[in-house]
């Protein structure tokens, strides 16, 4: 394993100390492992907060910012954050008007933020959680949180930003959870650190589908293929669960190892694609933001909008992940 | 060889596709393969052009927009735009105060610009070019251009856009290129399409140390270590090369397959190691800015900078490899 770390165990707190000494618009408590905006939201509005475990960046703490998140809570790599993690997030974010927790669907992501919601009713604070279930590649219940969390962040961080209240945020998140929908797929597996070898093994010719973004291997393996091929056997599938023709912003992720000019290839393959089948791609993101360490793949995500929606995408937002250095 | 493409062939065209797809902002001239900004800047202001070969993403397309490229003419894959498409760029990029080339030290791409420079000559059109030749690992007269590239197209953007005329921006450009320097290393090398094999092989416990950004090997090779040792082998090179004290503008990059949360520790490592020898890091970006298709590794530049530049760095900019989507 080659990797630019110090070490297995401090990756996450040197990458925080990396992350703080890149971005002076991020507060970071490391004590206590929180990504927090160096200047809080206006008092009266909703603070959304996200986590999970590390490994994922620029997710969570690459979105901390104006119109985004108001704190994240990095875990260990592929590793959920604490229950008291996920407390201290929400009340350090809180600005009297109650906190979204947008948490992706794992089981040990859920459990924790779960019990951070049940502390957080014992001291009164306005908690709420949304789960994203968005990988159309495994059935409900176990079905995975991915890319439609980054939608997520996006336009329910706008809608708080413009001072929609937690009733409204909270429907708003549950309404793209229930709507947007992702698939990836692998050319070359993730090594975790602290193990040193590949979640799984692939062949030189294959390609894994439906790989999850914590070094999950996926539902089957296929010969590799052209783009063109491959963009519609990730089209399908979201068709497939019922996506519906109109407008939607289109997210396409690299996993963490891919070169960029392959995802514009990718991009362009998905929506002559989509196109075809009468889904017009309103806006999109092309780039590594839902990764999985050093996995090389991509993943889809497909959120249809509406001239509401849109409009909370074109607001105003600055994040580490998305503007121009400092 | 297993890629996110139709085929060796048609990766460029296809990538533009997805570019012209993703971002609005930028009009792209498939047939003569331009990428222009969709709003031209005001005209009477320096036009500042640049390009290279492709496989660098987001270099060079990616930075076309406010306050930074004017047009940018992507070649084959590491392989230098023809003459021709340096001055259709020089030409559809002015706006009747002259041109500023960008041109990064590689025989080919300093051939065809010269030759661009000489035909733009016969057309009255008042081009200028400015080389960048700042990888420490090399002696000049062969020293590659790397990272100060897009440091370059940042500071001299923004002075254009400023209205600062084309002896300043060329004179600021030259400025620049004298005071960056680069180094890079990689863990893995990169594959070309067309050639289907790694550009060099390097064993599990190897890093290869002063690679270029197409696919060069190194000067020399060495056992894999703790980013803390990695990030001082990156730092004394440059101090060496004679990096004077004070405030600097960072980019610490990935090469095109280097997970982002490695390229955070390693600049928290850099920051350290700079700041020891009394380089304070004024401003900092860290991603897959300046890439080699499918490397992994990274590259540090370091850049000296005043109060007028970081003024200059931190005027308005708007492209899409650094702001939201659309």
């Amino acid at each position: 394993m080659k990797k630019l770390i110090n070490s297995p165990e401090t990756v996450v707190s040197d990458a925080l100390r990396g992350l703080a000494a890149a971005h002076p618009g991020l507060r970071i408590d490391h004590e206590r492992r929180l990504v927090l905006r160096a200047e809080p939201k206006e008092f009266g509005t909703v603070a959304i907060v996200s986590g999970g475990g590390s490994g994922h960046e620029p997710l969570h703490s690459g979105y901390v910012g104006f119109g985004m998140l108001d704190a994240a809570c990095p875990g260990e790599i592929f590793t959920s954050p604490t229950p008291q993690q996920w407390l201290d997030a929400a009340v350090a974010a809180e600005r009297g008007a109650g906190v979204l927790l947008v948490v992706k669907n794992y089981s040990g992501d859920v459990m924790n933020a779960e019990i951070a919601a049940e502390l957080a009713a014992e001291s009164r604070l306005d908690l709420r959680t949304a789960v994203i279930a968005d990988d159309v590649s495994l059935d409900a219940p176990v079905r995975r949180g991915t890319g439609t969390a980054l939608l997520v962040h996006r336009l329910v961080g706008a809608a708080a930003e413009l001072g929609h209240d937690l009733d409204e945020v909270h429907a708003l998140a549950e309404r793209l959870a229930a709507t947007g929908r992702s698939i990836g797929l692998a050319l070359r597996p993730a090594t975790v650190p602290a193990a040193g070898t590949p979640t799984f093994e692939l062949d030189e010719d294959e390609i894994e589908w439906g790989v999850g973004i914590h070094g999950e291997p996926g539902r089957e393996r296929q010969l590799r293929a052209p783009a063109r091929e491959l963009a519609a056997r990730l089209v399908d599938p979201i068709l497939a669960d019922g996506l519906p023709s109109g407008p939607a912003i289109v997210l396409m992720s690299g996993l963490g190892a891919t070169p960029l000019i392959e995802l514009y290839v990718m991009h362009a393959e998905v929506v002559d694609a989509l196109e075809a089948a009468g889904v017009t791609v309103a806006r999109a993101l092309v780039g590594n933001h839902v990764t999985a360490l050093d996995m090389a793949g991509c993943s889809l995500t497909v959120l249809p909008v509406d001239d509401e929606l849109l409009s909370l995408w074109d607001s105003p937002v600055d994040t580490p992940a998305l503007r121009w250095g400092r």
